[in-house]
């Protein structure tokens, strides 16, 4: 199984680079998010109705990596915040360099949360440290309820847990309730939200986690000064 | 980007064990179909639906790939159907190789039709000749309509599409419509199933196309004898 020993090579290398972007991002006063899921569970729905929620609050900037086309970060800017595309091909996750290379062409000076939109994958991504401060999860209400036992690692990381569709999941029964079981099983701390990205319930709490958040960086900020 | 590098290497070796597969498949007349999809979208939900269907026609045999677990193939072993688990780990896909050591421990001989279920993934998989006869793709119709330009090598490749989950798309709107287009924009000639694996909506005629798939290779075979 050389590729195992390839990747665990690449995940030492990037480590050297995550740490470098990680100071970058805290000299800058930053909050930097690591948004992942699986494809199509919401995540640039979910920005999409977090980040109306966010305006007067922060400045916002948001990078999208996707293995091709630039439609997601079309949907941000359509919001009016600035956003960067990274095209990935082959490859199903972001890793640090490619984080640090996209800030030479997108700086994100004076911003004050910066979203890294992941690649949609529930595996390879959560090996890649990006030098982010929280690691955001997102999962589909309607896409069964064992996605925490098989891929514990990605569900085990996470900072906060988001789980979409939930207007789409009453009629799929005790499903969702078995979900949030596997969820706190794999993550006992992270806050796990219900939510809606097409019908807007549940974004009223989820809206004031990530508002603290980034507050809770500029309590930090203001402790160490 | 030498990961880039290190993985079309792969692909190169993993052709010539591709081809190795195919040949023994095609020597013990078993159809192989290498089953993909997004995590979640019903791959194992629609095995569940569809091998029941099958019985009385075919012998059928299912490997499962997943980077951790045995709960899917616990799941086929339910259907009275053998079942082989591949834990991928960190892995992201199957490869030719992990199928050609799989076939040591279960043996296929007497098999009409193998079902490989490839790790949840719309990148990789894509790239990996398993040595299947038959690429088949699975998508959920409420994970919106872009998956098909996101990830056009999935979807391009595909001898059939399957749309899970049309019983909560009502309530989506012009979504599916939209997915539907940009699946035929993406392939211009795999037959496209919408169904439900839930209410079992649209599943008469998504078995017509399987029993058919396998069916072919015999009339292949009567042909050439």
């Amino acid at each position: 199984m050389e590729h195992i020993l390839v990747r665990t090579n690449g995940s030492q290398a990037n480590q050297a680079t995550a740490l470098r972007n990680r100071e970058l991002f805290e000299m800058a006063n930053i909050t930097v998010i690591n948004l992942m899921s699986a494809p199509g569970a919401g995540k640039t729905s979910l920005l999409e109705a977090t980040i109306p929620g966010l305006r007067g609050w922060y400045e916002v900037a948001v990078i999208e990596g996707d293995s091709e086309t630039e439609l997601d970060a079309e949907r941000i800017r359509a919001l009016g915040v600035p956003s960067h595309q990274i095209n990935t091909g082959k490859v199903s996750h972001l890793d640090a360099l490619v984080i640090n290379s996209a800030l030479t062409e997108f700086p994100v000076q004076g911003v004050d949360l910066l979203v890294i939109e992941n690649v949609g994958n529930l595996i390879c991504p959560a090996y890649y440290d990006l030098g982010e401060k929280l690691r955001l999860v997102v999962c589909s209400a309607v896409d069964g309820s064992d996605a925490p036992k098989k891929y514990p690692m990605m569900f085990r990381r996470a900072d906060a847990i988001v789980v979409n569709k939930v207007d789409l999941a009453a009629s799929g029964g005790a499903e969702v309730a078995e979900l949030r079981r596997n969820l706190r099983e794999a993550n006992t701390t992270a806050p796990i939200f219900g939510v809606s990205c097409r019908t807007g319930v549940g974004l009223g709490a989820w809206l004031g986690w990530m508002r603290n958040a980034v507050a809770r960086r500029d309590v930090l900020v203001a402790t160490n000064a």
